[in-house]
């Protein structure tokens, strides 16, 4: 028997304007096909080196212990959580959306004893409600997505660590689709720990998952240091406590990271290069420069849905500048619609989950597609389509009241 | 303070000729850069299913179970034993490397009660010993290494599946090192379980864990199944013993590259292109095509460091296809010999852990290096880095022994 062998990689064209993965910026491609180098090879513990330096300043940070996981956004959620936390120690979470659950579960799995305070989707919580919750749960961490995708919501964070300061909890937040296009400040909102991925506002590929710890995260961590057997040296530390995770164990990944270069993973060489360009092109382009442009895209893109008659679903003021959710019209079928974008105009928009499943679209205007032609177009195509779904649209109406915000090119 | 911007990422010139990561092949590097899909696009989908028809012709198996996980190659490790086995099953694992005593580490740390044999680095075990081991031990699973690049080792399996299926033992295997450059017949020899990486014989970047899964592991793991909160419907099923960890649990993995395709992480696409293309590379190149240009090229290498006056490490009739460890002539220094081939012929070869560190080098000849001038290219330069060094070599003899075995090109 012969198998068909198929060919090399030959994705359609897309545009990518959903809640992420978005269309990765052409030199974050280029980046991934450098030639590989060992792990210890000196460019190589160079360029790590670089890139946290880099990742510092994208997290608006001094910690030293600002590095990546090698996973998926959720690989680096699990690394803070199952590192952080002590089977039985409490985590507060409070859930404002499906990505609140996700950090909940996650605790749940790495044993932590979770309570969850809950808002409806589209909301989010006033500090004080968050304050009243710690009083009450005495956690040991407090966990919260900064941008939940499901909704649009952005948490506001900036009293936040204070208030985890004054009552000794641990402030640790997602940062998965917020970071890069929305105000972030590590040290100056107190934060313990905060992670993210690529395939949002940096505009690189899903894959490796940035992450920044304080001083009294690392402490934390030390203090459950165990290095595993086979590496090991006689008077390296072997704590009795230590993470129920090797992959995960970010006392063993700081090590691998940091001076004494000890072997865990076989660092992603690719997925490194990429994060690298992704931090690159937002400091070469100004870190305040990207959000703003990020916000000039939302609002485009806001004006834009408004003007064709859109409902926009969530307390708008609370909005991520990156994700719009638009209620889908009565009677036009939703996922046809979306299928009809792609197919057509070879541009992708999002669904949601749980609740509003169905019944919004995501449109997302991130990092590489935050940009004045991938609005305009996503408009036209959808105006295009709500039309032959039967939805009457202003012709015109949302590539106008966008081109207004946009001004001209 | 304006920080200075670095360039685009600019690696130098490298023969990677360790025991990995290696060079990549140029198909694999020009695949990463391929445009983004959304995760949900008819492409992806089909990109995804069409890689893992690719890779149970890799493992050659029937395993519908057969997909990536998203993390370097001790990620699929991981994934693969804290799915399989719950906190206070016994877990064998026979040790005969550093990798080995990496099974155990994270068997452990999944809460597993680890029963140890080892033998001496450089060896491998008997079946019968092996066997002897289960019926004291009496264990839920026997996880065992198939390369151990720490010490070249190829621990024969064939043998060891109907031993497992006797005695109702899950068999697992950590097949990194080893797989497509070495034999591997997951269904002829009974697996339940394999996990590799791209970084060694399959010739891509770490980063991405191909995995199979054989009916009767994937029966433990729909056991032991939970849906995450966020996304499970009411009637989904949410086990007490459910995995501790979300990232690395195979049953929510598997929903995701199953039909359902519910979401949980989101696949990391360029990688996912990378691991495609490894897979593709070898089916098109022949299956047993590729395992004998590696077993030609490591029997040059063998030859060529013999002829040189070098000692080789270990029971050369078990070393791997695609690694040797030679012993560093006395009086030679090992890292600076070896920054000396890295700095003046850019080629890098490794030392290794534990009691080898400092003792031996490792030389590989992996996937896009398993080829006529990587071999005899780091042949010339070795010898004259040793000669540099204060090693005589006969002029010309590991080359010259190497092209005997490899033929005129």
């Amino acid at each position: 028997m012969t198998a068909l062998i198929p060919g090399e990689i030959a994705p359609p064209a897309r545009l990518l304007m959903g809640p992420g993965p978005i269309s990765a910026y052409p030199s974050v491609l280029r980046a991934m096909g450098a030639p590989l180098v060992g792990q210890y090879d000196p460019f190589m513990t160079a360029t790590m080196a670089e890139t946290q330096e880099l990742y510092r300043q994208v997290w608006s940070t001094a910690n030293e212990a600002t590095l990546l996981v090698d996973g998926t956004s959720r690989a680096g959620i699990e690394a803070a959580m199952v590192s952080l936390i002590r089977p039985g120690e409490r985590v507060l979470v409070p859930v404002f959306g499906r990505f609140g659950h996700l950090l909940a579960e996650v605790a749940e799995r790495a044993m932590a004893e979770v309570h969850t305070i809950e808002t409806a989707w589209g909301q989010v919580f006033a500090p004080s409600v968050i304050e009243e919750a710690i009083r009450r749960v005495k956690p040991a961490m407090l966990a919260i997505v900064q941008g939940d995708t499901s909704t649009t919501m952005n948490q506001p964070l900036a009293e936040l660590g204070e208030i985890c300061a004054k009552h000794g909890v641990l402030f640790y937040t997602d940062a998965t689709a917020s970071l890069g296009g929305n105000p972030f400040e590590a040290d100056a909102w107190g934060l313990d720990a905060a992670t993210a991925g690529l395939q949002k506002c940096l505009g690189g590929p899903s894959g490796s998952s940035p992450i920044t710890l304080s001083e009294r995260a690392v402490e934390v961590i030390t203090s459950r240091k165990r290095i595993e057997a086979g590496i090991r040296d006689e008077d390296d530390p072997d704590a009795a406590d230590f993470v129920r995770s090797n992959y995960f164990d970010l006392g063993m990944i700081l090590d691998y990271w940091g001076p004494r270069r000890l072997n865990h993973h076989t660092e992603a060489t690719s997925m490194l290069y990429a994060a690298r360009e992704c931090a690159r092109l937002i400091l070469a382009e100004g870190r305040e420069a990207v959000i703003a442009r990020h916000q000039l895209a939302g609002r485009a893109m806001l004006a834009g849905v408004v003007a064709m008659g859109l409902e926009v679903f969530g307390d708008v003021a609370h909005k991520m500048s990156n994700v719009v959710a638009v209620e889908i019209p009565e009677g036009v079928p939703g996922d046809a619609a979306r299928a009809a974008m792609l197919t057509d105009y070879g541009i992708e928009i999002g669904t949601s989950f749980g609740p509003l499943h169905g019944r919004v679209w995501r449109i997302g205007t991130m990092g590489y597609n935050a940009r004045r032609d991938a609005v305009l177009t996503t408009l036209a195509a959808l105006e295009s389509t709500l039309g032959r779904f039967g939805f009457a649209v202003a012709p015109g109406a949302g590539v106008a009241a966008a081109s207004e915000i946009l001004g001209q090119a």
